[in-house]
């Protein structure tokens, strides 16, 4: 159930699914008022993130119709609240999938808000005020400025707005594992699409050797020629595989359908580190023998906190980094979505909200 | 196939399995003559592992029968090869899963040598004359000084037996994991069965808060009043898990079957980690909701090297720390066997191999 309440007075027009057939139609509704602490944002473009589908088709069974997707946005500040600091009128920002948390606790503190354990995600989740969430596929955004971050001037836009998802996603493993400035590690990328390719870049800029893992012969080229990766492992070709064994020091997993994390693990050298950031919807098989034999360890990781965001931000603009994404009007969102559940995208769709891009119908 | 080279002339009787039934009968056999390296043991006590019943009844099809089975041997030395350093005549030693590694590899050179991709071990091995291995369900053993540790004089032998594979299991990640002088730590041990109630014993000995997760509430209070654990939470208990969410510091998973991870890493705090020592046959099912929400890690470890195991066997011999067994006559090995497969031993059988107890016939 949608809920609003008696501060939601601004009517802003987007796109939104009904049930669970995820079919996306022009949807208007309420908006809170600019509040103290919000920013107000007219949107110009918004990612499409694989979680988008999940939502959209209620798989994980907590979607709240009308679900209004999108959590990879970027627009123009249009209204400042009083307590506000560091965000201005007219200035590019973006806000990514978190809406709000606690702000006490040990997690929100130290900017890792995404630990919250009342963390709520910027579309299907719930306000403080009681209200469901709704996120950037539309026109116009109301949003607490602590969950906001600055865009570099350098970087365009539309490029740009997959950074708050897919970006973050794959910087923070790599963060953590102290990949940013560590002597060359050689990295294994599972999977090529929204999140791989940019995760590729990263590991290019900061000077690592990468290796692809993927089901598809096809990418080689491209992972290659185009993304600058070093190396290329089909995964369901046994030579490959094991020729890979212990080569690896770091693996991003990027995957977001059920696999076994086996044969993967066993690229890995001793003592080294798979990091997990799909979601897929059923358990992973996790043979006991690769992780033990080899000391290795699985970590599981999601999005980031709002200061690494920015973080992650300002290496893309010194870096010039962003997606490589298919820009799309409004009208081409269910046919998008259709190609990205086929994986058919090199590498992310990106919605023209306001139409200033001469994209794809 | 067993194989045996010219230097195998010293006669032996021990215990072997000769097909898959796992049946133990007695067994004549051949073992090196003491090599320079070499120190012979005449075997007091040997520990039964449930990795024993795996080889016995070829779980993991890598068996080469006869299997002499063993790897928690602890003895007398009756023999010193020229180039031992370190073991003299008479003294108490203990042996346990590691007969040989390559010495040259960087693992080998920092005494990790279970990590060394050409370790082969006590029992169903390949030693480096091409002999397949025979453990410490046997009167002697020749071994390699370079795999064997010293036995504080303080420690009962039988009990101290177990501490040469289910002791170092368990002692390794609370070491890795920068345990053993740590602030105190909530720490979770699942499964109180060989490894477990050690693990139990090592925590509290270093100061942490113990909480033991099992199926059987049967064992609360033997867990609480005999090992001196604080917590316990019945695993199948929907109540107790939830009171129990992000509790833990650091789970150290024993259970050697088939489970999901799931439950078990609610239970960790953010940030937290569990390591996994059992060895299931089958794949562990890793759902990626509680490893990613949670930024949790998974590690795997097995055993110790050397230098850890000698360090272990001190601080056992600081702290008094033996494990709590059964002692049985070798007569009794396929009864304790058949007992240890239906968890029915508190907590693990060591053989009286030389007949020196006035244990259980």
């Amino acid at each position: 159930m949608a809920q609003t309440t008696p501060n939601h007075t601004q009517t802003v027009s987007g796109w939104a699914a009904h049930d669970s057939s995820g079919k996306i139609t022009p949807y208007i509704f309420k908006r809170r008022e600019n509040g103290a602490n919000d920013v107000t944002i007219k949107i110009l473009y918004c990612g499409i993130c694989h979680t988008d589908i999940h939502y959209l088709k209620n798989d994980w069974g907590i979607s709240m119709y009308p679900v209004v997707p999108g959590h990879e946005i970027i627009g123009l500040i249009t209204e400042v609240g009083r307590n506000v600091k560091g965000f201005k009128l007219g200035e590019k920002v973006g806000v990514g999938c978190l809406a709000a948390s606690c702000l006490e606790c040990e997690f929100c503190k130290d900017s890792q808000e995404n630990y919250c354990d009342k963390a709520q995600f910027t579309y299907n989740g719930i306000f403080w005020d009681g209200s469901v969430t709704y996120g950037g596929y539309s026109k116009m955004l109301v949003a607490d400025y602590r969950y906001m971050v600055h865009v570099p001037e350098n970087l365009p836009m539309d490029a740009a707005a997959p950074l708050l998802c897919a970006g973050i996603t794959v910087f923070c493993p790599l963060k953590d594992n102290n990949l940013l400035n560590s002597p060359p590690k050689k990295i294994g990328i599972v999977g090529l699409g929204g999140l791989g390719h940019v995760a590729v870049k990263f590991c290019k800029a900061f000077g690592h050797h990468v290796t692809v893992i993927s089901t598809s012969p096809s990418k080689e080229n491209e992972a290659r020629d185009r993304l600058g990766a070093d190396s290329f492992i089909v995964s369901t070709n046994a030579q490959h595989m094991k020729a890979g064994r212990r080569s690896l020091d770091f693996i991003l997993d990027t995957v977001a359908a059920k696999h076994s994390l086996g044969p993967i693990l066993e690229l890995l050298k001793v003592n080294g580190t798979l990091v997990l950031v799909g979601a897929p919807d059923k358990p992973l098989d996790l043979p006991s023998f690769p992780l033990i034999f080899g000391k290795r360890t699985v970590k599981g990781s999601i999005i980031g906190g709002i200061r690494e965001t920015q973080e992650m931000m300002e290496l893309c603009g010194k870096h010039n980094i962003t997606c490589d994404v298919e820009v799309v009007k409004p009208e081409y969102i269910n046919e998008a979505l259709d190609r990205l559940a086929r994986n058919d995208v090199r590498y992310r769709f990106v919605i023209d909200i306001a139409g200033e891009s001469s994209s794809k119908l």
